[in-house]
């Protein structure tokens, strides 16, 4: 295994010392970057998943490109019910579409136990790809979908404003959504594993509507299949990080969950939430994604708001609250990456 | 002026003993109503809102079929951007379209200063004539939309998921931003003023897309509007609520802006936002819209969950969490207001 030559990441992750705070950003392998359109211009989306040498090339170019400390391989979190057996396709400029959506038993049974060896073989030939072109610059990140936000996507058929299928669904089939749920954090824990066996540094569980839950529906239906999950993963010492978005009402529950490291939206205070929760996890975020349609000046002292928030601990990974916008202008991804770099060191 | 038959709204407005919670729904005058889609039928949206017979037939509904405690005047939040000269236009099953969205100074030149007797006359005459047929029956509110939440749409043009224009608006032209919504929060303080005056028994400010901003953005765009409007409010004793969805960061600061009542989304425990605030302001909610997707079980269950949480308290307004949503078996709603009725008595 080749040693890595910058592992703040995965220091930061265990509130380990850093000589600065480390920095990457959520989608950060995407449409922004006009290196990541190209290649994106001779493939679908889809393909580029499937295909390992493009999904390498993709994973690495903000590396290169924007001087990140991690890297994160290119996916999607429909590749599990899309090996589970569902149709998925994605819809240009109206995203993901799985098509017969699960409303039923039926549905559910339908479902396939994969093997991610076998049926996501191309996301972990990824993974050994990436692993073998970053040659130890920095480390790279596995992530997969919470089981609550992949059954709304399973459930719903697709992206939804209202939720209103998969409110139904728990709601007036709760033994089917728990059952579904837990066949999906199974296969969750074995694809998260699978990834680390394949060389993944650390993995994030995206849990993208956790916050469209009222409290109690937050603990019943997602939070338990992330402990699941978090605590069925095979690791070593790779860092686990669970985001899961608007759970802002479920913090010490979150810190509790046995991951490493949780991520914050933009609208909550990191200050604030580690002065609540203390030490025990690292936390990762949390810049309003829309500050990078600002000017320099205003990225430079929103940055530095999150970090003086944030103040002089370890444990603290520098990131979005939410993934980067793909009409946000590159050079200023790039300089968010300098102003961190440069203005954490003072708080280390 | 008729005496009110039931004040119990306007009573736990003002945290004064009540015998039981009352409760109404936002968006109760709405699609899930088969006697609203059947005023629909004959009229297009805009219309409905101008035309005071049909704005007051639709508004009475709920109070005669769902039994609420209080009424509010149908109607929209952006009857006030078309009165200051942008074309409005609602596309079905698409939302509303503000045309020639504003982006620069040169938009907000543009705008009218409106005077609402005039500019907004049929939203008045609405006012004044459900009145006349509630005749005291139920109080009746007032709303209309936060600055933050108006300029919004007036910069976006419509509904958004991203929020890139009004945030590359805020970031490039803070200046211009600042002035339109100093603009806004001056039109709404008289639209509220004169929607008083015309008989309306409290008023709601809608901060819809608050919970989008940051902590500091949230103050900066939207809290200090909200206070601006809430004291330039010309009333006696009517209250005032500020209903800002996902605003679960800044509930010291909205408590503390002068309305009489603090609207809370579905994420927030009621009984913890109490413990944090006090009962310095009333509350208001906050069940998850979609629990009427439950059966009546399950409808009840949660309720209960509700109640229990506020405790035995005064100053609490039952309502959802967020507007009901239009599939939502009316027998539903119904059902709700007659548990909240029944199972409220013991917390007072």
């Amino acid at each position: 295994m080749t040693k890595l030559k910058n592992d703040l990441f995965l220091r930061a992750c265990k509130g380990k010392p850093v000589e600065y705070t480390p920095i990457w950003i959520m989608r950060q392998a995407g449409r922004y970057l006009p290196e990541y359109r190209a290649v994106r211009k001779k493939s679908d989306f889809i393909s580029m998943c499937k295909t390992p040498e493009l999904a390498a090339e993709v994973t690495i170019q903000p590396v290169d490109l924007i001087g990140v400390d991690a890297a994160i391989i290119f996916s999607d979190i429909l590749v599990i019910p899309e090996a589970m057996g569902m149709h998925l396709e994605m819809i240009e400029s109206k995203g993901p579409k799985l098509h017969n959506p699960i409303r039923s038993m039926d549905g559910i049974n339908k479902l396939k136990t994969i093997d991610p060896f076998e049926d996501l073989k191309y996301v972990l030939d990824a993974v050994r790809l990436t692993k073998k072109e970053l040659n130890g610059r920095v480390p790279l990140i596995g992530f997969a979908g919470s089981p609550w936000t992949l059954m709304t996507y399973m459930v719903e058929g697709g992206g939804t404003k209202s939720f209103s299928e998969i409110k139904k669904f728990i709601y007036n089939h709760p033994m089917a959504a728990h059952l579904l749920l837990d066949k999906i954090a199974d296969t969750v824990a074995d694809y998260l594993s699978a990834k680390i066996e394949a060389g993944a540094n650390a993995v994030q569980i995206f849990d993208t509507w956790g916050g469209i839950l009222s409290p109690t529906d937050f603990e019943e239906f997602s939070l338990r299949y992330i402990k699941k999950i978090v605590s069925n993963i095979r690791r070593k010492d790779e860092p686990v990080i669970v985001f899961a978005k608007g759970v802002h009402y479920k913090l010490d529950e979150l810190a509790d969950c046995g991951a490493d490291v949780i991520g914050l939206d933009w609208t909550m205070e990191i200050g604030k939430v580690r002065n609540k929760i203390g030490d025990k996890v690292a936390l990762q975020g949390n810049l309003d994604p829309t500050v990078l349609y600002a000017d320099k000046e205003k990225i430079r002292n929103e940055a530095v708001r999150v970090l003086k928030s944030f103040g002089k601990h370890t444990g603290h990974i520098f990131n979005l609250g939410h993934g980067i916008l793909p009409d946000v202008p590159p050079e200023n991804a790039k300089f968010l990456v300098d102003v961190v770099r440069e203005e954490s060191k003072k708080f280390h």
